[in-house]
Formats: C-alpha cells, structure tokens, sequence
C-alpha cells in the first residue's frame, strides 16, 4: 500500500472542499451532483470516492471547516485586553466573508439543508453551539473586566448577536445596497449602544 | 367564455399557493415538480395552469403575499400612537410566522433563490425595499415624537433591524432550542437599549 503524505492528503481535500462549495454556490447542494464536483475539482470520481464516500460527507467537511476557523478565532480572541474590541472584530470578520459571494450563498444553502436533512441539522447545530458557547465566555469576561454592561444577560443576548450575524446574510440576499464591508461601522454603533454601559448624555 | 367568479378564483389561487409553500418547504423550490404541487393541492396540471403558467410565477406569488401582509401591518401601525410599541409588534409578529416549520422553511428558499435566479432576486429586493421604507418610516415618526432616540441613523439602523429579522430564521434553522416565541421578551430589552433615549443609570 502507498503512504500517505498527510500534508498532500489534506492539501487534495482542500481541494474538493473548494470545489465543492464553487458547485453548491451555484446549483445549491440537492441539483449538485458529484461528477460536477469531480469535474470542477479536475478529479476522477474513484480519486474522489477516496476522500469523501458521498455528497453528505463533503457538506459536513465544509462545516467543519467553518466551525474549526471560529474556534480558532475565539482562542485568539479569549487572549486579547480589550474584549469589547474582539467582539466587533468577530463581527467584522463575518461581515468580509459575507461579502464573498460564494460564501454567502453556502451559508444559505447550509441553513436550507440544516432544516432538512437531520444529520446536517445536527450537525450545524453543534458547531452553532459550540461558537455561542464561546462568545458567551467572551461577553462574561468583558463584562468581568468593565468593558461591557454587566447587568446584561448574556445568554439572551449572544442569540440575538448570533441573529444578526445569520441576518447579514439575509442582508446580502435580499439588499443589493447592502455592502457587507461598509456595515462595519454602522455594527460597532450599534454593538456599543447594545453592550456598553449606559452613560449619561 | 365562463364568467370568472373573483372570490372563488381568488380562493382557489390561495388553495395553490398553500399547496406549494408545504412542497417547496419539503423539498425546496428545484426538487419540487408542479405535478406535486398539483398533486397537494389536489388538482390537475391544466386547472393548475389557469391560475399560474410556472412554478416561478408560483414562487413570485408566494412573495408577493407575504409583501401584501407587510404593507398591511405599516398601513395599521403608521396610525397607532406608540410607534416604539408597533415596531416591537412587528418583530414580534415575524417570530409568530418564525414559529411555523413551514414559513421558516419557504424564508429560508427564498433568500437562497434571490441569490440564484435574478427574477426572483429583483422581485425579493422590491419587496425588501419597500418594507424597510416603511419601516424607516415609522422609525422617524417615532423619532419626532420623542418615542425613540432622535440621534439615530434610521437608515443605517434599518438594515440591522431587518438583519435581525432575517437573523430569527437563522436562528430557527440552526439553535434547536430558539423558541420564536419565547424569544419577544428579550428581542423587546433589546430594541429598548438600541431605540430608547439613553438614561442615566
């Protein structure tokens, strides 16, 4: 048997998951089919078959992937001084990948299929959770250290934190003057009147 | 010709409309056939036919109602006295329809088909447009009364009310434990700490 380079391996899934998701973007994952894949991917369908046994797996590659880059995100962010500041970072950062195109339109599909199809329900279910869960840690330690309104209620207010991230792909849908990048300002005067403690005017 | 009785040719293209909205929200709108959708609505293709000549015209109709609904619920509100009270009825309200699996589900189609088909985008667009026209609208009448805080931006703080929105269905589709319902309370301390004057504590 051949080895495997791990590297290469994951390099090639990569590469499917790319193709992938160019595929998904446009005919939405039920009208995509795998020889679509394997032709975007400039791959052969056993070459495929090698990484991901079905369709289904490849859907829940790209969450996964998704849910590993917000983890990411928030050990980062768990280090920094000025947690109100990753808050709006997070935010902001969701806001660029909202302006890609191709993005966007996978977030959709992924909310479509997450209601569905049960495995990708669960499946996004749990890395939904998993990201609120951390944001949660976030807002109780900028309330801890002053830098957000301890009186808040943080477990109500990460859903609706987390609505307005789903909504700005709702935005992006619906509005062709929504422009994802130009919204950061007018989100940051929003998340400080939300979580800053009030001051007198 | 037959005369055409406008009551029962109404009732009979809402009978379609119901019929599609349960197959599209099962299947979504590319896996369903119109000889589903007539099959649900227990009708032939060609009676079918007579009230709408695609399953785009079908899908544009289903827009078109729920843009109709809209405009009613401005045209009522824009009357009262509260106007901070009717916009929190209207976010209200969206979580009632949030609630249904099937509303959800159409919510979710159409803003992936916006995305996909530029006619059905167009359409979605208008209608997005016009009730963030209202509902700006409402914003500064609210804002004249001194019901809500007069420095906002109404036009940059539409766009995140309606996120938040489109951010229910997000949430619906992806937090298994978000109760629609539930969630009025905490969606009306929220739209108190973003729209109210701000008071010393």
């Amino acid at each position: 048997m051949r080895k495997v380079d791990p590297e290469k391996y994951e390099a090639k899934k990569r590469q499917i998951l790319d193709a992938a998701v160019t595929c998904f973007a446009k005919s939405g994952f039920h009208k995509t089919t795998t020889a679509e894949i394997c032709a975007e991917a400039q791959m052969s369908p056993g070459n495929l078959f090698h990484y991901f046994k079905t369709k289904n797996a490849i859907i829940e590659a790209i969450v996964e992937r998704d849910r590993h880059e917000t983890a990411e995100f928030h050990e980062k962010a768990g280090q920094a001084e000025d947690l109100f500041e990753e808050i709006c970072k997070l935010m902001e950062e969701r806001l660029i990948k909202v302006a890609e195109p191709i993005y966007r339109q996978i977030g959709i599909e992924i909310l479509a299929e997450a209601m569905r199809n049960p495995a990708i329900g669960r499946l996004a279910a749990r890395c939904d959770a998993e990201a609120n869960a951390a944001l949660i840690d976030l807002l109780k330690k900028a309330a801890a250290r002053g830098q957000i309104d301890a009186s808040l209620d943080m477990n109500k207010l990460v859903t609706w934190i987390a609505a307005m991230i789903d909504g700005a792909f709702g935005r992006a849908a619906l509005d062709p003057h929504f422009d994802p990048i130009d919204q950061g300002p007018a989100l940051r005067e929003i998340l400080t009147r939300l979580l800053k403690p009030t001051v007198k005017r």
